[in-house]
């Protein structure tokens, strides 16, 4: 069960610190992951030149690598980005989009786990159980597997890598290999809107580096984006006017009430 | 005269086959033409690492490939991702956004389809104008003509590549080089929003690939674009509050309803 | 004082006109850049394409450089770009977004403005006082510092460069070096959206290329800007519905009603 008090202060410390949060991220979902982390209170980075990786990770709170729309050049800043988190002792996410897709993604994914070793690996479930080392049927960046049917890979990828593993989908699952927490709030349609797993592992960012600890922090996370979605839908049409309505739910977001629906 | 059935039969068959389209897209329109897609029914990806185009290009139903912000690399990954279309003989679509503008947007696009004969190509007036060897004067990335004016070049260019030519504007025009079929649907706000051409081009990707013909595929997905367009300008108040509610004239499209307003 | 009457001429000049402003800009604003541009009656073109930079400035009216996620390639085009605006006496706008937060920043965006002359320089408080030569405490792209704590650094920069130096935050301050400007107008909403500066640097481009001085041309679209955030904000229930109402402002946009609501 989350601890309500936590989830409160969790959400109450992302706002009141304004973490700075540096994404190395995709160009789809580069202007919604900002205006996610803006909304609800921290402060965003976009940049992946290799030349001022340095700088950027020592002024950050935090990173978030998200190799969506990969390339030779940005691995290389993904690995510069990485390597700085690492030894400055930043906490970082990685968002392994596509893993099982290409043999580049997947072998980025696992190359930057090995060397830099990730506070918080969060994907879908195909994704997962990519890193997990079962094989998939891959449906490109969407997932064609449950996140239910993910759970026991991802608590034996967090066992193995020492990460916390946030799977999401209709269910989201949170764990470090011994606990697992699942949140069920979140609506149908962010499975049809672009960039909305992005987004959570952007705001993950905000939560490892306000949280006193990586494991609530993730599962806090998870539990506002799934809040937010939930008063989301109740004002929206239909995709498009979902997205405006996400982003004011949670830059008026109340803690205290939210916590009174989280669904698990 | 377009035929309703076959309209109708085309949406659905988007919705149901939920096809993976794979987009090489400009930074402008890649969040845009992955929620049209995903609106519409389709999975979209976005990627130009010329590592993977073999791999993506594999698990994909359709290629889009839009040179709106092209550079050198991108164009080595256009290359490798059309070659891979054509060798497996997935269908694919171009968007030659600038042809015309300057030498290399106009090269890039003759290249293309020269060498790897697209199923589709899709632009506004000044860009087919300018494909089919009319000298044109450029206005960027907009057209400066009419697309009725375009018609001929349509054909001609057409008839010369084997390609099914649409041509957007005031007035659509789907030509194979015999036949030409017209949709006056859609809004004038829908050229004061970026990226509205664009993602055009990146729905018929998903039309090509689920329609069992590419002429009738390309001309239902100009229909939907049109009617979701007529259906946002009456909830509109003006070029913001269009987006929102065109995606939610995607997503709540209904093929039945919409065929009875189809305006030729 | 604003001149009035100057604000209204501006303004309609934009629309009449509609100027092609080319813009180098980072991935985060693209898409909200061109819908500004579009939204306010001018024309967009986004390319940093080495080799089509003097074929596009020489089609442009304007150019905008905003250095948000630079890389050695894009410093190139950027480079070539500025090159092709001093060769050709086209107006550009220069963005120095995160100057202050890496060397590769500041030190890029110094050596824009040396060798090529920039008409505008717009920053926030943060990014002007560092250029000023000024050591600052920085916080990434968001700024540190009040805009009014960074008149006497804009005043500064616009002495020792030749250009109007326009500085955003909850006041705008707008300096040829001798005259200030100031503009009171917009919503504390503005600086929790990303790439709202962004978009208010290509805005300048499309007025310093419409208006018949440079000086009034960046006053008056600061005060375009935030008029229309004044009327996004009473209809905007957060962060997410203020960006529809925004575009909406942009578009429907009266300039003789706006002139009487500008507050200095």
């Amino acid at each position: 069960m989350i601890d309500y008090q936590q989830f409160i202060k969790d959400c109450e410390a992302v706002r009141q610190q304004s973490p700075l949060v540096h994404n190395i991220t995709n160009y789809v979902a580069m202007n919604t992951a900002a205006n996610v982390l803006l909304s609800a209170g921290a402060s965003p980075l976009m940049s992946f030149c290799p030349e001022e990786m340095d700088e950027i990770v020592a002024i950050s709170s935090a990173l978030v690598i998200n190799i969506g729309c990969l390339d030779l050049h940005e691995i290389e800043g993904m690995r510069k980005a990485a390597a700085a988190a690492q030894r400055l002792g930043k906490p970082w996410v990685l968002d392994p989009v596509g893993a099982g897709a290409s043999s580049i993604r997947t072998n980025t994914a696992m190359e930057l786990i090995k060397n830099y070793k990730p506070s918080v690996i969060r994907g879908n479930a195909s994704e997962i159980m990519c890193l997990a080392g079962l094989t998939i049927q891959s449906r490109g960046v969407d997932t064609s597997e449950s996140s239910t049917n993910a759970v026991e890979a991802a608590k034996s990828l967090a066992k193995a890598t020492g990460a916390v593993v946030s799977v999401s989908g209709a269910i989201d699952y949170i764990t470090d290999g011994e606990r697992v927490e699942s949140i069920a709030n979140g609506s149908p349609l962010m499975g049809r809107i672009t960039t909305m797993g992005c987004c959570a592992s952007a705001l993950t960012g905000a939560f490892i580096a306000a949280s006193d600890s990586v494991f609530s922090g993730a599962l806090s996370c998870m539990a506002m984006m799934g809040i937010a979605g939930d008063i989301a839908a109740t004002k929206a049409e239909g995709t498009g006017t979902f997205q405006p309505h996400f982003f004011d739910a949670l830059y008026n977001f109340n803690p205290t009430e939210a916590a009174k629906t989280i669904r698990q």
